[in-house]
C-alpha cells in the first residue's frame, strides 16, 4: 500500500486555534511603535482522512488575535470536505473563492484582519500539500514546472506590472544553474542578520552584552530600532558600533514612527552610523511618501514590507522605486500564494527580497521562500539576508537552524511550522495554563 | 436646571448590535463584484448618565459583520466611564488612542476590520456631541473654530501634503461668504445622484422603469453599474441613455472589476455613453494603477473611494493625480476626523468630493460631511453630488429628506444615524425575527 494521492486525501475538518505567548512580561520586540507585544497566533490544523495533517499560522501581537481566529474559521468553510486535488488543481481558483467572498470581502478587500486569516489557511493547505509530497515547502516549489507554478498565481490588479507569460518567460530564464545553486545552498545556507541585539526596551549594558554573544555565535548584519528621541537613536547606535564595528552591516528601523518630512530629516541624521538600510521610516500605505523619503535621504537604502498589505501596495512601490529592500512577510498578505507574486515582481524590478521574519514562526516560514527565490526566481544571494529572531523556536517540531549567521536548508516535509501539541494546549488563550495560571 | 454641560456627561456603557437586513433576497445592491449584499451594520449605542445618547454605525455586506462588532466591543474600552470633555477636549488624542493601540494596530494599522470598528465608535462620539450641543452635525463642525476644528485632525501621515497651519490658513480664508452659502443650502438643498436605476441584477424592463419614474421625481444625475459582459454594459448603458437622454449625466462604476490594463480598454469603449465619470476601474489600493488609467483613458473622469482605506491612499491618490472625483466614505475610515482630513486635502488639491452613499445609513451620515463641505471647504457645489440610494430610510427616525433631486438640509442635532429600536430588534441577527422567523 503505498501514500496515499491527493485525491484520495480529503480535509475533514480545521482546527483552529488562539495562542499567545506572554512575551511583554520581558519587554521582548518592542520598538517605537509596538511597546508591549504578546507575540500570537492565529493557529490551524487542517485534519483529514489519511495520516497527514496541514499546520498554518498567523503572526499577531495579543489583543485582537480573536479576530483573526473568527474569520479564520468562516474561512474554512472553503476548505472542509474538499479532497486536496481539488484545491491543488487550481490553486488559483483557491485564492479567489477566498479572497472574493461576496459579504466578506467588503472588509478589505485583500487586507487586514481577513488577509491575515487567509494567509494561515492557505499556507496550512501548502503544508498539507508539501508533507503528502514528502517534500519541504521550498523543493515542491523549485521543483514544480514553471507553466504550473503560475496557476497558483492571482495576475489580477498586477499584470500591468507582470504579466504570465513574462513571469513564465523569467522563470524558465532562471532554471540555467539549478543544481549548482541548490549545492551551494545544501553546503552554506542563507544568510541571516539578528534582530536581537537592538529591541527598543533593552538597557546599555544588554545591548553590549547581546553584540558580543552574537559576534561570538558569528553574525554579521545587526539591525537597531529607532524611532525614539533622535539623540538616544544615535547613542544606542553608536553603542552598537562599537561593539560591531563599522564592517559589519547595521541596519536601523523605525517601525513606521514618522512622517514623510520627518522621516526625511531623521534618516539623514542617522546616516552617520553607516545603515545599510533604513526600514519603516513612514506608513507602510504611503507608496509615495517612500519614493520621496528614498530621493531625498539618499545614498541610505530604503526597506519596508513587513505591513504591507498585498501584492497590489508591493507592486507600486516596485513601480515608485520607493524601494532598494523588499520585505516580504510570509502570512501578512494571502501565503504562499501572493508570495510567489511578490517574489516574481521583486524579480523583474530587479530589487532583492530580505523577508520579515521574528514573531512566531515567521523564520520557520520565510527560510522556505528565500530559499525557493534562490534557487528559482531571482538566483541570486547578494544584498539578500533573512530576518532571524532568536525567540519561540523551541516551540516547533522542525525549528530553523543556524550556523555562523546563516540559515540551513530545512530537509523536513512540510512548512515548518508545526507547533508542539504541548505548546499549544499551554498557550491557548485564555484557558491555557500559560495564561490561567498567571490572571 | 439647564442641558448638562460636557464634562458633566459620562459615557456609562457601549451597546454593540450585529444588525443585518435580508436585501440579497430581492438582488438589491448587487453589481459585477459584490453579487448578494445583505446590507448590514455594526452599530453601537453610547448610553450616558443623562438623557442624551450617542448612536453610529458602520456598513458592512452581511457575513464578516460579527468581525467589526466583535472589534467595536474590544474599542469600547477607549470611551467606557469617559465624560465627554475628556473625549471632546483633545480628539485628534482620542482617534491615536484608538488607532495606535498597540496590540491591535497589528491588524492594521488603519485599515480593514479594525478601521471600519473605528468608525462607527468616533461617529457616535459625535452624534452624542452634536445632540449636546443641540446641533446637526453639520452645524457643529461649520461653527466650531477653525483651530479647534483642526484639533480633531491626524496630520500624521499626511503633513507632507497638508501641514496643520497650511489647513488653518485655508480655513480662514474660506470663511468669507459663509452666511450666502448656508441661505443657498438652507433653500436649494444640495444636489444628488441616483443608483437606484441600474443594479446589476435588473431586468431592461425594470431599469426603463426606474429610469421613467426618477425623471418623474425630478434627478439628472444616473449611475448605472458596468463590469460585466463588454456588449451587455453598453447595451444596458444605451437603454438608460434612451430613457435620461444625453443632457443628463450618466455615471458607471465597474466596482473594481477590472486590472489597469483591462480598465483602460473598457473605459475606452464606454466613452460612447459620455460617461460623467468612470467609477472604481480597478482596485481601491492600486494609486498608480489609477493615474495610468486616467491618463491613457482621458477625457473620461476618474472616480474611486468607497474603498479606500484611510487618508493615507486619499492623499496619494492626489498626490499622484490619480482621480478627478474624491468619493469619500463616512465610515470605513475613522468616521468624522478622519473624514475632516480627507475634505481639507480634497481641497488643497482643488479635487470634487461626492461622497459614496446607499448601503445603511450611508446617505444620512454624508449629507452633514457634504453641507459642510460647502460652508467651510470647498466653499462650492459645483461637480458636486452625493450618491443617494433609496433603500432602508424607513428605519431612520431623521432620515434623509430628498427633493427634486436633492438632499434637504438636516435640522434635528445630531448625526441622523439612529435607527428605530423595533428594527434594531427585528434586523438583530441572528436572532432577531428578520432572521429567526425565515431560518
Amino acid at each position: 500500500m503505498g501514500a496515499p494521492t491527493l485525491n484520495e486525501i480529503q480535509i475533514t475538518a480545521v482546527r483552529v486555534i488562539d495562542l499567545r505567548f506572554p512575551t511583554s512580561r520581558e519587554h521582548i520586540g518592542s520598538d517605537a511603535v509596538n511597546k508591549d507585544p504578546d507575540y500570537s497566533a492565529a493557529y490551524c490544523i487542517l485534519e483529514t482522512n489519511s495520516g497527514f495533517e496541514g499546520h498554518g499560522l498567523t503572526f499577531t501581537l495579543g489583543r485582537g488575535t480573536d479576530l483573526v481566529v473568527q474569520a479564520l474559521e468562516y474561512l474554512t468553510r472553503y476548505v472542509v470536505n474538499r479532497t486536496l486535488s481539488s484545491i491543488t488543481d487550481d490553486l488559483r481558483a483557491f485564492v479567489r473563492q477566498l479572497t472574493d467572498d461576496t459579504q466578506f470581502r467588503w472588509l478589505g478587500p485583500e487586507k487586514g484582519v481577513i488577509h491575515l486569516a487567509t494567509g494561515a489557511l492557505i499556507n496550512a493547505v501548502w503544508d498539507l500539500y508539501a508533507r503528502v509530497e514528502g517534500r519541504p515547502l521550498w523543493q515542491l516549489l523549485a521543483e514544480m514546472e514553471p507553466a504550473r507554478l503560475l496557476q497558483a498565481v492571482d495576475f489580477r490588479y498586477i499584470d500591468d506590472a507582470i504579466s504570465e507569460p513574462e513571469a513564465l518567460d523569467l522563470l524558465m530564464a532562471r532554471r540555467v544553474g539549478y543544481a549548482d545553486r541548490l549545492a551551494l545552498l545544501q553546503k552554506q545556507g542563507y544568510p541571516a542578520y539578528t534582530t536581537s541585539v537592538g529591541w527598543f526596551g533593552y538597557s546599555e549594558e544588554k545591548i553590549r552584552r547581546l553584540c558580543k554573544e552574537a559576534l561570538a555565535e558569528g553574525w554579521t548584519y545587526f539591525k537597531l530600532k529607532v524611532g525614539g528621541d533622535p539623540v538616544d537613536d544615535l547613542r544606542r547606535g553608536h553603542i552598537v558600533r562599537e561593539e560591531i564595528g563599522w564592517t559589519h552591516k547595521l541596519m536601523v528601523d523605525a517601525n513606521q514612527k514618522w512622517g514623510v518630512r520627518e522621516a526625511i530629516e531623521r534618516t539623514r541624521q542617522l546616516a552617520e552610523l553607516d545603515p545599510w538600510w533604513m526600514e519603516e521610516p513612514t506608513s507602510p500605505d504611503d507608496i509615495l511618501g517612500h519614493a520621496r523619503i528614498r530621493r531625498e535621504a539618499k545614498p541610505v537604502r530604503i526597506a519596508t514590507g513587513e505591513h504591507v498589505q498585498n501584492r497590489i501596495i508591493f507592486k507600486q512601490l516596485l513601480q515608485a522605486e520607493a524601494i532598494d529592500v523588499l520585505q516580504l512577510d510570509s502570512c501578512r498578505v494571502a501565503g504562499v500564494n501572493e508570495n510567489l507574486a511578490i517574489l516574481l515582481l521583486a524579480a523583474k524590478f530587479d530589487i532583492p527580497v530580505c523577508p520579515h521574519a521574528g514573531g512566531v514562526g515567521l523564520c520557520e516560514y520565510v527560510q522556505h521562500l528565500s530559499a525557493f527565490d534562490f534557487l528559482s526566481v531571482s538566483t541570486s544571494m547578494e544584498n539578500r539576508v533573512i530576518e532571524f529572531v532568536d525567540h519561540l523556536h523551541e516551540h516547533f517540531l522542525d525549528p530553523v537552524v543556524i550556523r555562523n549567521g546563516r540559515y540551513q536548508l530545512p530537509t523536513r516535509p512540510g512548512y515548518s511550522i508545526e507547533i508542539w501539541k504541548e505548546s499549544l494546549t499551554r498557550f491557548a488563550y485564555p484557558k491555557g495554563e500559560a495564561w490561567s495560571q498567571h490572571a
